[in-house]
């Protein structure tokens, strides 16, 4: 299950991740007035925001659309020759949709979609960010100034699909794309997969598929953003609650991952996590870490279980929402 | 209700709390090796102990019982006319038991039961702390060293008990002892009083009074020991685990009182929280904070409820669940 | 040395602290834009604040001056007989100034002067803040809510004022309003006393007396906010750098009062300390802890030395600034 | 400068450092008692430790030596070609001394040493670590359990060595090793290059080079482990502290590469640092951060300046200690 050859990594990293959304205006101030992004740029229905530690142009794209979900996620590769050996990879299986000029701040940039739907492409050439006088840090190394607004959140770190097929799509990402995987949950005596966490870099996993309990296809379970501490995740709670935005979970530790996380509902209903802890993985000959039904419990490591909501809700919502997770905070109804 | 009229500061703090285990070995290795607690003296069936910042000669007694459950509860007077003044007044309720040379390091004591069964005593007299060599601190103002073994508690700061009136203890407390109230879960159109907070000077709180469900008396919600960070508790949470002991709830935040909590069972099965965080009360006319059924919720600002056995188990336990909690992780009924 | 017998525990807490500043605007956005804190309230050249945690209408008053340094610093009394208490006992030394109808928010207040000339008052009434919808938190027992912005200070905590004389100034706090006294620098065999630290409550010290190495009187060495976590310190750090704030010393650890410490001059000049750890202090008998030449260093329990200026430099500044500290962060001179 | 052409990621990361000391026995105090670190083996005159999240056997070897300084800096290859290129491109520069089977708990390994004369050498084959009963984590994916016994650092990060010639090892680095440049201190517009900082993967530096202002070779600056959060850092200062060891620098913060730094020596006098925060990179085109004289400072970002020592020490010491550091905390000479 290890499809590590002398592969080159050709993916760098995730470069950017679009959010559709039926509250675009209302997303736009959870993302900036309550999480501390910065918008740097609007073109159609879209605004484009960046974390203060992103080195990009823009690592979030907000788009208005009728219903919540996962629009295009784009992942940067090492080299222009990384992008071309990719993009002929990718070509080979059929799922190819060809090259763009690129979206905001990036260069030619090669479409497809993932087994089970998702929109992706692979670029290689980006527009770094500049920060205006305003927005400069005192840090040389630091892309654009701490502002210290809301969460502040520092950068994107990763998200979470949901699939029909687990494996399919886990497969796919190894093949084609050179993930390594890192954890895995399955099910009945190993025969049924219910999750995958994958990265081409020591960061624990930059995606990870989960099993669609509704059978549905292309939808998003979580998008997540770094901050630097575990305290700051706490401090991201109560800010999150002054501004009556439901928590479905967290502030807590995952057992996979040992992840630290703060599930919210952005007003467009997308399931965002602010995320800090979890390890690097630096070993070249990782043995995935594979939980079953007993080991994984509902994936905490302390106290309490996570909500059913957890399993159930993705987006776009594909239920009259009898899932629809319940809050006794004055909140949004995401429906 | 609020029944201070120009009544001196005559309780200084908690003392010490005595607490009663069926595991009196494993119940040292929870306090001493996982909570790293001091151990300073042995007497009859009881280990006295203390955290590294009490100033006292010892601030926990463990105590081998049949049952679980909490002994004798000591308060600290501020002056020994102070003591005086509560015992005549404690004398005058007919709840008083008389005077005692005192426990370990402790001088004269009063010793009484509050209205529900409750065993403590007042004193004033008492051993400062004198570390031995091996446990100097290198910091002039610090009683103790800091060892950095296991959670590391500081030093106890409050308990819990349940009683089958809470307003009658509550008032006790008041009028015979001069606590002040800060806040209460009132249900019922206020008919209904659940739970009330009280102390006597800005700690928000140094005891709880809390409904037993079960009817019974005499009994121990939690015991509670202070670290200094929020990311302790965490850290707490960590090496609870590790050493398998079963965490009831936490590490979150409660809404009233706003303290960050972390309730485990020690291993004689009394509730044990590791706490920080909350806030102090400066305001001399501080209007005690009312909490209904909708606004309590079940007690916390963030994320998940707490578990039913937060309610309905104390110890000793009233039921015919052997009282034991069960550890190692995969959880515990305590029915 | 020790004032205490039965007094009354008449002063409550730091009510208010007066801030004179030649650049009234430039503090106010410090105060307000940097450290968090709410604006409530606009008299004469007088600007109001307050910390999202303080209770009352106001805890810190911004005053267009010539000079930087310290106005009124107001006490409020436990009740209102403890406030005739006191008053009577002050007006008895020949200190008093009389009453006044109070300030923003306050009743009837007592005026006069600490033995080196420090403008203080006593208060009783005081209203409560009450926050408008906008600011009303989701936590009722806090007074307003976490907003997020910059360091977000919660409280105040404490002042330091230099002094000619300092066992002057703090034998009359101890003896007219009750102060008790929790550690001294005492050098030259004990005859120096340098400093002494003072508290009313449990608190490790609400106000502190620093000899003025230049001989001046009525200055002011810091005021200090407090931060619930040291974290949240050392993210104050940052964002005060990024400001192009002049940090003078730390985050870092006093050996007295275990202070974790950051201070920089707000734009006015004044020593600002941004604030967390210490510990509380709750025997009644507690002896105070004295530090000589060789065990108080330059204060510090880690790491750097203070810098000289945190010796020499108070407001307003006496000399031709030949103690100025220098930033090579490009920042302001407050001369 | 930048070297990178398709270079395969060759070196997965710092595998091993070897510490030499003229204090066997209170260096390996220091490391198991007081750090936390686990011994796992003893061999000839060395001890072989690890932190409780390598997931390797060993990842610091302790050898009794006459004097202080580091020994043989081991590499772990991605592959087993990659092992074989690596050892094929230095075999070229003459710098190669040629096979061993490797020590405890790793296979062949190709040894060299760098332009100045530091002992490396690169293995793929790794005996991963498994944890004996007492010491099983109750996480899956955590090698060994979280003891919570001192300051308990998490693994092996990076470390700083000291070179005559910074250019031509970082330059070897780059070509032979295939690292990349990350930052630089470039004083003398740009001639003189006093640091230089490189990775092979996201984490900002395994390795630095400084220049040895004393003008020796083969000598550490410093080696450093993880700890989680910045309040771990904290923590361990006090527990440093506690312990009589002698803390050089911080708690507190780089500029360049943003590391919130804790340096203390260890009783065979090598400089150690315990360190969390930094940042991770993640472009391909990272344009390494060049600071010149102005905006390096002394290296912080925050406060204080590094002492003198920080420049002028290293191990083995090569004075008659006229650069020492003094300590007014009771302490050891190292020399």
């Amino acid at each position: 299950m290890t499809y590590r050859t002398e592969l080159n990594q050709d993916i760098a990293h995730l470069g950017n991740v679009e959010l559709l959304t039926p509250q675009p205006e209302r997303s736009l101030w959870y993302f900036k007035d309550v999480l501390g992004m910065e918008e740097v740029h609007v073109q159609g229905g879209s605004v484009y925001l960046r974390g203060y530690g992103d080195y990009a142009a823009s690592t979030l794209k907000l788009t208005a659309a009728p219903r919540a979900g996962v629009g295009c996620i784009s992942w940067r590769a090492a080299s222009p020759e990384a992008l071309q050996r990719r993009a002929k990879a990718i070509d080979s299986t059929g799922l190819g949709l060809g090259w763009s000029d690129g979206d905001f701040g990036r260069g030619a940039s090669y479409r497809f979609r993932d087994p089970d739907g998702h929109l992706m492409e692979i670029y290689y050439e980006e527009t770094k960010y500049r920060a205006p006088d305003a927005l400069r840090s005192t840090l040389k190394n630091l892309p654009q100034k701490y502002i210290g607004r809301g969460a502040n959140v520092r950068r994107i770190d990763h998200l979470a699909v949901l699939a029909r097929d687990v494996a399919a799509n886990r497969t796919f990402m190894q093949k084609h794309l050179g993930f390594r995987l890192r954890e895995q949950v399955l099910f009945e005596n190993g025969q049924l997969e219910l999750g995958s966490w994958l990265s081409t870099v020591p960061t624990h996993h930059q995606i990870a598929y989960v099993k669609d309990v509704k059978g549905a296809s292309g939808r998003l379970h979580h998008f997540s953003l770094w901050v630097d501490n575990r305290e700051d995740v706490l401090r991201a709670a109560d800010i999150l609650v002054e501004n009556g935005i439901f928590i479905e979970a967290g502030p807590s530790k995952h057992n996979n991952s040992q992840g630290f996380y703060l599930y919210s509902y952005e007003p467009g209903g997308n399931r965002i996590e602010i995320y800090s802890g979890s390890f690097l993985v630096f070993a070249p000959d990782w043995e995935p870490v594979l939980w079953n039904e007993e080991e994984r419990g509902t994936g905490v490591y302390w106290g309490a279980e996570l909500p059913e909501s957890f399993i159930n809700y993705g987006t776009p919502d594909v239920t009259n929402a009898p899932s629809a997770p319940k809050s006794n905070i004055p909140v949004f109804d995401p429906y």
